[in-house]
């Protein structure tokens, strides 16, 4: 499982890391086949919404390689959803197998027409502005809709990556991970 | 309130996330008087215990002008405990007023002899190596002694910041950011 971690100017730092955490604790579980990733973006450095920069190692590249792509939120997207450069590269996933976003890293799945015909959710703040891009906006804090993944706000992040990660690998894979976060407070699909 | 995030190589990203998040948040809810943060390493450039190269931007300055210093956790904390320039530079923290980490971070406040007496957590791996630190290793999720808060492991991160808030701010700033941060489990002390 070959991981993009989607990062831009202005994201929200903790909708990309808890995600980020829980799929890469899986190199911890047995059984997994383990995972890989890059942190990939337009530019070398981003600056998250607070002012942390951060630095991508796939810049500018095509994301057709990867397994998973995965978009965080964060104020900008409002305006980036309309960028056709930053899109456009965006688009370059159009063929992965699995997208997940967080809060509003879902406007930007939805412009880039992932979520055509799927129920998926955001930050409750952008209910609105996600309905014109899919089916349905689902108020809860995680869905799956066939192979596209949404969170809501912020801390939704760990929620979803404990779910996409027992989607994908497993009950009991994703119980290691989340004993590995310290996580008491997901939800398993099964006992 | 004036905030350190220190950050070393091999930390966790998340340890330090969540609790950043939580107290960025509070510039947002009225008459918390805001904050102001710095990033704060030893190196411009710090890379996580997952290849996520960060960057600092206050190096190797003196801590003491800050109001809360800031200690996340990572496997690199066991070695760094042990490192005499790291320990003399986050020393430097001494005077500040109140002092916080998540996960092994507070192997590192150990280190540096401030939970000297106090009751203090970590991660569940490390209870063992925390105990020669401190007064008593308290098996819960956050906690407080005076003006020294611990964490337990990674996901703790989250709610260790908002029982930071609302031990500094009270309860209705912190319920505001639980509702920013769209986090439904932090349990608060008062109604």
């Amino acid at each position: 499982m070959k991981i993009a971690f989607v990062l831009f100017d202005g994201m929200t730092t903790l909708d990309f890391s808890g995600f980020f955490d829980a799929m890469t604790q899986l190199n911890r579980v047995p059984g997994t086949g383990g995972v890989s990733w890059r942190f990939c973006a337009l530019t070398e450095r981003i600056v998250d919404d607070r002012g942390l920069a951060m630095q991508a190692n796939a810049v500018a590249g095509d994301l057709t390689d990867f397994d998973l792509v995965f978009v965080p939120g964060g104020m900008a997207t409002r305006q980036l959803r309309h960028d056709e450069t930053f899109l456009a590269w965006l688009r370059t996933a159009e063929g992965v197998p699995w997208k997940a976003s967080v809060c509003t890293g879902a406007l930007l799945m939805g412009a880039a027409g992932w979520l055509n015909g799927k129920r998926a959710t955001t930050n409750k703040s952008a209910y609105e502005l996600l309905a014109p891009y899919c089916s349905e906006v689902v108020r809860e804090r995680y869905v799956r809709d066939d192979r596209v993944f949404t969170g809501g706000g912020v801390s939704a992040s760990i929620d979803l990556g404990l779910f996409v990660a027992e989607s994908l690998y497993g009950t009991a894979a994703a119980k290691e991970v989340g004993r590995l976060m310290d996580y008491p407070y997901y939800q398993f699909q099964s006992a």
